[in-house]
C-alpha cells in the first residue's frame, strides 16, 4: 500500500487521506526521493503533454507555421476552455488550413464554471474548441503539415487520434524517446481525448520530465523543443490551465524555475531544471484538485528555493483553508508530514 | 489499511483504486458483516439527515404545520437544488411563517449544472433554497415551531446552527439516542451547511439505520417518526436528491425495500427493512458519486431480493460503463471482489 500522502482535516481530525506514490529523479536516472511504489505503471493522462508535443516542434511544423509562445503553451494545456483558450485554439488550426470541424477530441462544457455559465447565459453550446484538449489536438493537427506529404491534409488528418495513424505514431515515439519505457508491451487505454494513453511507471515519468528540464538523455531536436515550449508555457502560463488553476498560478510566480503539468485521475509531473530534478506523482484513488495538487506543492516547496512571495504561494497550496458555504474555516487539506521531510 | 472496495479501470488495466469500510449490522448491534476498520469515529455529514429530521416529526409540528410528503422527503435530502426542490424548501418555510431569510446554510450553485446554467440563463444567481440542504434547514424552522415556547420565532431561530441552540440540541438528542454513541466525547466539526457534525464509527451509524427500517432499539416517538419519514421518502424519491441521482433513482426503483442516504466525503447509510439490517460506508478518500455509490449498489444487490428489472439498474450501478467525450468506452468502474462475496 501506498503513504498517506494528504490529511483531509475536519474540527482538527482527520476527515479523509488520500494515498500515492511520488517519484524525483535525476536526468541520468538516479533516485533523488521516492514515496510509495515508483514502479508500477501508472497511466500519466494529461500530465505527459509536453511530451506529445515535442514532434509539432521537432519537426518544424510549429516554425513553419509561425507558431506563437501562446499557441505553443496551448499545445501542452489541459486548459479551462475560456474564451482566450477556444480563440487559440482556432488560431492554431488556421494556420494549418484547418478549422474546428477537424478535432476530434470532442466537445465538454469549459472546466471554468463561471466560462460554462457565460456560455449558458448567451445561449451557446460548447465545442471542440472548448475541450481542454483543445491546444494539444490543434498542435497534432499543426504536426500533420509537417508529414502529410502531399496528400490533401483534410483527408489525411481523418482518424489522426488512432494509435495507428502516423500523427499518433509521431506522437507515441517521443514518449517512447522521452521516458525510456516500452510502450509497445505497456497497457494501453483510451484517454478523455480519444487518443491512446499507456501506462508507464513513476521512476520513467520523473526522469523524462528532469529530461525535459536539463536537456541531457535527449536527442538535440527534442532536447531544443523541450527548451522551445517550456520558455513558451513561461511566457503564456495561463494558456496552459486558466483563471484559479494551479499550474497557471504556480508557473506565473515562478516562471521557468518549475515547469508543472497535471493529468486526469491525480496524476501530476514536473521538471525543476535548477536542481535538474524531474518528479512524478500519482494518487491512489484518482483525485486531483485537492491530493495531487497539495502534493505537488510540498515537492516544490520541498526541492525548490523560494522567496517570501514564493513561499507563501507554495504554502496556501500545500496547507489549504477549507470553508464552508458561508465562509466559515471548517478544515484544511495539508500535506502528510512524509512530505515534509523530502528534500531533507 | 482498509480494502479495496472499487476499481477504477481503463482500458483492461486498474487506473485508480478507492479504499473503504463497510458495516452491516442489525437493529440489535449484532455483526451481519463487514470489511474494514467499522469502529473508527467518521463524520457522517449528510448521510444521518434523516435522524436529525426525527425531531421534526416526533416532536408534533411536522403534523401541527402540515407538512406533506414531499415537504418531509426534502427535511431528508441532499438535493440539487432544481426549481422544485427550491420551492418546497420555502413552502415549508412558510408553514412556519418564515422565508429564506432564515435559513443559515448559505447559498452555493444547484448541484445539478443543468439547473446551474438554467438560473445562470436567466441572470439570476442562487440563493438559500439552492443549497442542498435547505429542506433539512427548513425542517429545522420548523421543529423550531414546536419548541420556541412563546418566544417570537425570528428571534429565536436565529443562531439555529450553533451546537448550544435549543433546536441542534434537539437535533444532536436524536442522532445520539439513535446512534448510541457518546458524542458529547466525540470529535465534532462544522458541516457544509454549518451544523456541527460528530465523528461516530460506522458500526454505531449502521446500527441505527437498522433501527430506522425496523423501530427496534427506538423510542415509540422516534419509531413512529422514522416510520412516517421513511414512508414519505418512498413516495417521493425525487424530493431527497433528484435528477440522474443514485438516491433518487434507487427509491424510484425499490420503493421502501430501502431507504439510502449519502453524505459528503464518501459517507452512504441507508436501511433494508425486510432484512432487519442496516447499512454503513465510508470511502477512505472521501470520493462520492463514483465510490460510495458503487460500493451501496454491490451491498444492496447482496442483501436485497431483487427482481430482473431491478437487478439490471443495480448491477448498472455497481458496475458502470465509463465513456470519453466522444461517447467511447474507456473502461469501468467495478465494485472489488470482496464486495462481490457479502452476504454469501
Amino acid at each position: 500500500m501506498n503513504p498517506v500522502l494528504v490529511n483531509v482535516m475536519r474540527g482538527g481530525a482527520v476527515e479523509s487521506t488520500h494515498c500515492g506514490a511520488v517519484a524525483v529523479l535525476d536526468a541520468e536516472g538516479a533516485l533523488v526521493a521516492s514515496l510509495g511504489d515508483i514502479d508500477r505503471p501508472i497511466f500519466p493522462r494529461s500530465a505527459v503533454k509536453v511530451l506529445q508535443a515535442l514532434p509539432l516542434v521537432a519537426s518544424g511544423a510549429a516554425d513553419r507555421l509561425g507558431l506563437s509562445d501562446t499557441e505553443l503553451a496551448l499545445a501542452c494545456a489541459s486548459h479551462n476552455g475560456e474564451g482566450v483558450h477556444a480563440q487559440t485554439a482556432a488560431a492554431m488550426l488556421a494556420k494549418a488550413g484547418l478549422d474546428a470541424g477537424a478535432l476530434e477530441c470532442g466537445a465538454h462544457w469549459p472546466y471554468l464554471e463561471t466560462a460554462a455559465r457565460a456560455l449558458a447565459a448567451q445561449g451557446l453550446a460548447p465545442t471542440a474548441l472548448n475541450n481542454n484538449c483543445s491546444g494539444k489536438h490543434a498542435g497534432f493537427l499543426c504536426l500533420a503539415c509537417a508529414l502529410h506529404g502531399g496528400v490533401d491534409l483534410r483527408r489525411y488528418v481523418k482518424g489522426y487520434v488512432t494509435p495507428e495513424h502516423p500523427v499518433m505514431r509521431e506522437v507515441t515515439a517521443a514518449l517512447q524517446a522521452t521516458t525510456g519505457y516500452d510502450l509497445a508491451s505497456a497497457p494501453r487505454g483510451t484517454d478523455g481525448c480519444s487518443i491512446p494513453t499507456y501506462a508507464v511507471p513513476l521512476r520513467h515519468l520523473a526522469r523524462a520530465f528532469a529530461r525535459i528540464g536539463s536537456g541531457v538523455g535527449l536527442s538535440d531536436g527534442h532536447a531544443r523543443a523541450a527548451k522551445r515550449l517550456r520558455a513558451a508555457v513561461a511566457k503564456a502560463p495561463f494558456m496552459v490551465a486558466g483563471t484559479d488553476r494551479f499550474d497557471t498560478r504556480v508557473m506565473e510566480r515562478l516562471g521557468e524555475r518549475v515547469f508543472c503539468k497535471v493529468g486526469a485521475e491525480g496524476v501530476f509531473c514536473a521538471a525543476l531544471p535548477e536542481r535538474g530534478l524531474g518528479v512524478a506523482i500519482k494518487i491512489d484513488d484518482g483525485n486531483n484538485a485537492r491530493a495531487c495538487e497539495v502534493v505537488m506543492a510540498a515537492v516544490i516547496e520541498a526541492f525548490v528555493a523560494l522567496d517570501d512571495e514564493q513561499a507563501t504561494l507554495m504554502r496556501s497550496l500545500s496547507d489549504v483553508r477549507l470553508s464552508n458555504w458561508n465562509g466559515i474555516e471548517v478544515g484544511r487539506l495539508t500535506a502528510a508530514p512524509v512530505l515534509r521531510m523530502l528534500g531533507q
